[in-house]
C-alpha cells in the first residue's frame, strides 16, 4: 500500500574550502536520506562551495561549471543511484562570461526534470550576488516529478510573494527554497531574532496565501563576515511548522507531507477562487505614481 | 515639537441588535481615543450592526446607506469633532439592487478623502457575502492624509499578497484591515488555533514583503454561529507585533508607529528595488496550464 505521505529532506550542511567534501558531503547526505525513506531531498543553496558572494572577487567564477557538468552530474547519478528525487543548487556558467544561481531538478532515474535560474538577486553588503549572477529568464517554474508537483525558488526569492505565487499558480504541492542566509555577527545581539524570525515568518505567509508546503533549506557555519542561521524548516499549507532544524548544526531533517492537504486546506480557504485577476496589472509597475493616485482619491 | 510617532487607535468592539447603540458607542471611542492622544482612529468592519452576512437574507439589505449617508456623517462629525483622522466601514447602498462593502477615510476636518471598496468577496458558511456585496471596482488604494499615508484593505483581502502589495505600491505607510473574523463553535477546539494564527502570520508576512505597518481590527463577540476573535494587532515593517488586543474583549489598542521605520527598513532590505516587474504578468491569470508546463520543463 502506498503512504499517503510524501517523504522530503531537507539538508542543511556545513561548507569548507575543499568543493570535493562538500559535493561528497552532500551526497552521502542524499544517499542517508533515500534510506531513511525520503522521496525528495532538497540540497541548501550553492552547497558546493562557501558562499561566493561575500566579496566582488572575479576568481570565484572559477566556480562555476555548466549544466550539464561535473557537479550536477554527479548529483543526478546520486538521485539514480538511491532513487529519489533531488533539488541541486549550482552557480551555473551558462556562456562565456555569463552565469546565473541555478537550481535543478532530477528524477529518480537521474534525468533532468528541468531548471530554475534564480529570479530575483540580492546586491547588499556581504551579499554581492548582482555581481556574480544575471537575472534569471525560464520564469517562475513547477515540476512534476514521481514524489508530487515540486516548485523551486532560491533564497532572495522567498521574501517575493510574487515568486510564491507564480510558482503555486502552476500546481507545485510544495515550494522549495534552497538558501544561504546568516547573520553578520556585527548586528546578531541587536537584530538577530528579528531578521530570522521575519525569514521564517514570511514564508509562512506564503504557505498560508497559496495553501503549499514551502520548504526552506539553509546553510549553519561561519564563513567569514556571516553565521548562516540554519533553521531549515516545512511549514504546512496552514503555515504550521512541521520541522525545524537547528541553528547552528549539521542536519538532514526528515519531514512527511501529505500533498492531499493542499487541496483540503484550499477548498477550506478558497482563495485561488477569489483572486482579483482583473485587477492586478499594476503588480508589473515598479511604484504607482503618489500624486496621480492621490488626485484620483480625493474626487 | 512634533513627536516622531504617529499614534493609531484600533476599535475592538461588540456589536448588538441596536444600530444606534453601535454607532453611539463607536463615536464614544473614537472620542476616548483622541483623549488619548490617537492621529488615525480605525473601526472594525461592518461596525454599525451585528455581522450581517451569516445567512441569506434580503432584509438585511436594509442595513445599507448611500455615501454619505446618516452613519458615514456620524463618523465624519466625530473626525471633526475630535480632529482625528478615522477609518470607518460601512454597508454602502449604491444604487437600487447594488451594494457594497466599504471603507471611507475621514480627515481630521470631518472631509472625505476617499473611499475603498472591499475588491475580494468571501463566500464560505457564515461568510455569505458575494449574496450581498458586489466587488469593488475602485482598485487598491492609498490615501496621503495629516497623519501619513494610510491603505485600507477589508477583511478578506488580508489572504491576498496581491491587495498588500498594490496598497502598498500607492505609498501606504500602514494598512488598515477592519475585519470581522470569528470561530465557529464546532471547529473552535480542533482547528481554532491554527485558524486564528494563520489569519494574523499572514498579515505579518505582508507587513514583511512590503515593508509596511499592518493594523488589525476586528470585532469580538458571539452572534449567530459566529464567535469573533478579536486580537485586533498591529505589526511593524519588520512583521513584530507591536501590540495585540485580547480574543473576548472590548479594547481601543493604542499604538505609537514609527513611520520613518518604513523608510529604514526598506532600505536595508531593498524587496522593491528587486521586483521583477518584467515577469509577474501571469499573476493576471487564474491558473497556469500544468500541461504546458510540464512539456516546456522537460525540454
Amino acid at each position: 500500500m502506498t503512504s499517503p505521505h510524501t517523504s522530503v529532506a531537507l539538508v542543511q550542511m556545513r561548507c569548507g574550502g575543499s568543493t570535493q567534501r562538500n559535493i561528497d558531503s552532500a551526497v552521502e547526505r542524499i544517499a542517508a536520506a533515500a534510506t531513511q525513506g525520503a522521496d525528495v531531498v532538497c540540497l541548501q543553496e550553492l552547497f558546493a562551495s562557501t558562499y561566493p558572494c561575500q566579496e566582488e572577487d572575479i576568481r570565484r567564477f572559477d566556480d562555476a561549471e555548466p549544466i550539464p557538468g561535473p557537479t550536477s552530474q554527479r548529483i543526478a547519478e546520486a538521485a539514480r543511484e538511491h532513487e529519489v528525487v533531488v533539488v541541486g543548487s549550482f552557480f551555473e556558467r551558462r556562456a562565456k562570461g555569463l552565469y546565473h544561481n541555478t537550481a535543478v531538478v532530477f528524477e529518480r532515474d537521474g534525468s533532468c526534470l528541468g531548471m530554475y535560474r534564480k529570479m530575483h538577486i540580492p546586491d547588499d553588503p556581504n551579499y554581492y550576488e548582482k555581481f556574480y549572477f544575471a537575472p534569471g529568464d525560464l520564469g517562475f517554474r513547477s515540476f512534476q516529478t514521481s514524489a508530487g508537483c515540486i516548485g523551486v525558488c532560491i533564497c532572495w526569492d522567498q521574501w517575493f510573494p510574487e515568486a510564491a505565487r507564480l510558482t503555486a499558480l502552476q500546481g507545485a504541492d510544495i515550494i522549495f527554497y534552497p538558501s544561504a542566509i546568516g547573520w553578520s555577527p556585527q548586528e546578531k545581539q541587536e537584530f538577530g531574532e528579528t531578521q530570522w524570525s521575519a525569514w521564517e515568518t514570511v514564508m509562512r505567509g506564503h504557505a498560508i496565501a497559496n495553501g503549499v508546503y514551502v520548504a526552506a533549506v539553509n546553510r549553519v557555519g561561519v564563513e567569514q563576515q556571516i553565521e548562516f542561521w540554519g533553521a531549515s524548516f516545512v511549514a504546512d499549507p496552514n503555515g504550521q511548522i512541521t520541522g525545524r532544524a537547528a541553528h547552528d548544526q549539521e542536519q538532514t531533517l526528515i519531514i512527511p507531507c501529505d500533498f492531499k492537504q493542499v487541496d483540503v486546506v484550499r477548498t477550506h480557504w478558497p482563495f485561488l477562487r477569489d483572486r482579483r485577476i482583473d485587477a492586478y496589472g499594476q503588480l508589473s509597475q515598479r511604484f504607482i505614481d503618489p500624486t496621480a493616485d492621490a488626485t484620483d482619491a480625493r474626487k
